[in-house]
C-alpha cells in the first residue's frame, strides 16, 4: 500500500481569498480509511461555487479550504473497502464527497446519493463528523475522497474535458435525464454559461428535438447556435420574446440565479404539464414570486435539482459524452495560474470553463 | 327532435348575490348548435367556485350569472353532432363548457382540454365567442353545454355523489392520478374541506399506501381518519410538525389557497423528488415565497393543476368511484334553498359537499 502523499493545494484564509488571494500550501487532509482513495490530480475545472465558498457567500466557510470539486487524476492509493477503483486509474470527483450511505437511507439506497438528509460532505468545505477533520478540493496536488464518490473516467474522454463535467455537467444532466429529455421534446436553457453551455450539449446528446437557448442579451446567440442550440432568445432584447414562444417548450433548465430573473415569462414558455427546474442558486436563495394561477393555468411544474449520483448518474453522463464524443468548450490554464482565473472567473469571462491543469503532474 | 326547454335559474345580477341574493328567474343560454346537449338538471354540487364568480372575487363576473358547475341530470336534447349521449341518458357536466377541440391544438388532441389556450369556456360566467351567447351553469332547471363536455354517469353511481365529483373531485383526481398516487405512495392533503375530502378518498381508491390529512387545527381530525386518513397533521397546534414529519410524503395536493400558509414547511415533508400539487386558487393568486434551496436541497417540484379532461380523466373518476363504491360525505338540500346554501358554504359548514337537489326533476 502506498504512503500518504504530500497534501498541497491552494488555500482560500479569509473571504478575500476570492479577490485571487489563495496561498498555496500545505494542509491536513480528512483522516484516512479504508473506505477512501487518494488521487493525484491533473485536471480541476473552476466551478461558481468555488467562488461562492471562498467568499463565504453561502454560509460562513471553516478557512482554511481549498476549493475545487471537478476534479481528474490518477488514483495513487485506493482503500481496501474500495472494489470499482484500483492504483493507476484515471478517476474523478465531483461535488460530493460522502453521504451516509446506508442501506436504510430512502436517498442512498436509490443512487439519490446528492440528497442524503443524514450526512452530506462536500467534496471542499466540510467538516466531517468524530474530528475526521476537514474536506478539500481541487486547486491542489491531491484529493481524498470516500470512493463511493470516486468515479472512473472513461478512456475516449480526455480529462481537460471531463473534469467540468463532474459538477457542471452532472448539474444539468441530471435533471435533463429525469425530466424526460430526449427525442420529441424541446429544451430550453436559460444562462448561457458554464452549467448553461453543458445544457445545451447534453440535451442535444439526449435527443431533443429542439434546443432553446434563453439569456438576457444577445451577445450569447453565436455561441449558443453553434453549441447547438436551434434558437436563441434575448430576453432583454426580443420584444415579445414571452407572447411569441409561449408554450413551446417541454422543459427548461435554468442555470442563473437571480431574484429579478423574468421566472413568469419562462413559466409561459412551457407547454402544459411542462417542467421548470432551477439549479442555478443565488446566494440568499431568493426567487421571484411564482403566482399559484401560473401554475395552474397550465399544469406546470417548478422545481430544483442538486448535482447527481456519483454511483449512477455521473458515471452514465461521462460513458454518454465518451459516446457521443461530446466537446465541451473548456479553456486549459495552469494550476499555477489558480488566484488569476479565479478573478477572470468572477469577472465573466470563462467561455464557458476553465480547467486547472497540475503542471506536476496534467498531461494534455 | 325534441323543442328547447325554458331555461330558468337562480340568478346572481351582482356581487351582492353571494351574500344569499340571488334571484331565480328566466335566462337566455347560449345558442343552440348540433353539438350541444340540453339537461333536465336533477342535482347540482356547490363549489367554492360559485362563490368566487358570484362576488366577482378572480374577474368581473358578467352578471346576470347561474353558477354551479357540478351538475347532474338527464339528457333532454342531443345535437346530431353527439355520438356518445343519447336523449334520457343520465349525464354530468363539470367546470368547463367548451374549448377549440380542433385536432392541432396540442392541449385538445391529447384529452388536456382544461388547458387548451384557444378557447376556454367555463360552465357558468364565459361568454361564447361570435355573438353565441353567455354560459350559465346548473343552479337551474336546464343547462346547454357542448356535447364533448357532457358524459355519461356510470348506473351504480348516485346522482348526487357523483355530482360533486365533477369539479370537486376531478380537481383532486386528475394531479393524484397523474403525480402516481398508487401503492407503495404516502400522499399528503392540505386542506380538509370540498376537495380534500375527496383527495383522501380518491388516493385511498388509487391504492396508496398511506393517506395522511394536514389542516392547520385539529378538529378535523375525527373526520379525516374517519374518511381514511392514516395520520392527521394540524399545523397550528401540532408543535414541531415539520420536523416530525419531514421527508415523509411522496405527493401532496393543496386544496387551501392562502398567501400565509406554510408552504415552506409543506415543502419540508415530501421525499427526495416529491410533488406539491396547487388546486387551491386564491383570490389573487398570491403565493408564500418559495425558496431556490428548498427546490434544489431535496430535488422536489411545485405545480398546479386545473380540474381535469372531460374526455378522459373525468369518465376514469367515475368508473373507479363506482367500482369503489366511493361515497363522498355529501349534504342534500332543496334547490330552492339555493340562496341560504350559498351562505351556508361561505360560512365553512359544508362537511363536505352541499349538493342542490332540484325538486322539479330531481330524484334522491
Amino acid at each position: 500500500m502506498a504512503a500518504a502523499p504530500k497534501f498541497e493545494g491552494w488555500l482560500g484564509k479569509d473571504a478575500e481569498s476570492v479577490k485571487g488571494k489563495m496561498e498555496w500550501g500545505p494542509y491536513e487532509p480528512k483522516k484516512w480509511t479504508e473506505d477512501d482513495v487518494d488521487i493525484e490530480i491533473s485536471h480541476c475545472g473552476v466551478c461558481g461555487s468555488d467562488l461562492h465558498t471562498l467568499r463565504s457567500g453561502w454560509s460562513p466557510t471553516p478557512y482554511p479550504c481549498v476549493v475545487g470539486h471537478e476534479i481528474v487524476g490518477k488514483a495513487v492509493r485506493v482503500g481496501k473497502n474500495v472494489s470499482h477503483i484500483k492504483v493507476g486509474d484515471r478517476v474523478g470527483v465531483g461535488a460530493q464527497a460522502r453521504s451516509c450511505l446506508q442501506p436504510d437511507c430512502a436517498e442512498c439506497s436509490a443512487h439519490k446519493e446528492s440528497y442524503c438528509a443524514r450526512e452530506m460532505i462536500a467534496t471542499y468545505g466540510s467538516v466531517y463528523p468524530n474530528g475526521e477533520g476537514k474536506s478539500y478540493g481541487g486547486y491542489a496536488d491531491y484529493n481524498r475522497t470516500n470512493g463511493h464518490f470516486v468515479v472512473a473516467i472513461p478512456e475516449a474522454l480526455a480529462s481537460e474535458d471531463a473534469a467540468p463535467m463532474l459538477c457542471g455537467g452532472i448539474t444539468v444532466y441530471s435533471p435533463l435525464k429525469m425530466n424526460g429529455c430526449g427525442p420529441g421534446k424541446t429544451v430550453g436553457v436559460v444562462g448561457v454559461g458554464g452549467l448553461g453551455h453543458f445544457a445545451v450539449l447534453f440535451a442535444k446528446a439526449l435527443g431533443a428535438d429542439r434546443v432553446v437557448g434563453i439569456s438576457r442579451k444577445a451577445d450569447k446567440r453565436a455561441d449558443a447556435l453553434q453549441l447547438g442550440c436551434d434558437e436563441y432568445i434575448a430576453t432583454d432584447e426580443d420584444q415579445g420574446w414571452d407572447k411569441k414562444h409561449q408554450r413551446s417548450l417541454d422543459l427548461v433548465v435554468c442555470t442563473v440565479s437571480s431574484a429579478k430573473m423574468p421566472l413568469t415569462g419562462y413559466l409561459g414558455l412551457l407547454r402544459t404539464h411542462g417542467t421548470f427546474i432551477q439549479v442555478g442558486a443565488p446566494d440568499s436563495g431568493e426567487m421571484p414570486p411564482i403566482n399559484a394561477f401560473t401554475l395552474i393555468g397550465s399544469g406546470v411544474k417548478v422545481g430544483g435539482s442538486a448535482i447527481g449520483s456519483a454511483s449512477s448518474e455521473i458515471p452514465e453522463m461521462l460513458q454518454l459524452a465518451a459516446d457521443k464524443k461530446i466537446k465541451p468548450w473548456i479553456q486549459p490554464v495552469d494550476m499555477k495560474d489558480a488566484n488569476k482565473t479565479v478573478v477572470d472567473m468572477e469577472d465573466g469571462k470563462a467561455r464557458y470553463r476553465y480547467v486547472l491543469v497540475n503542471s506536476n503532474y496534467g498531461k494534455h
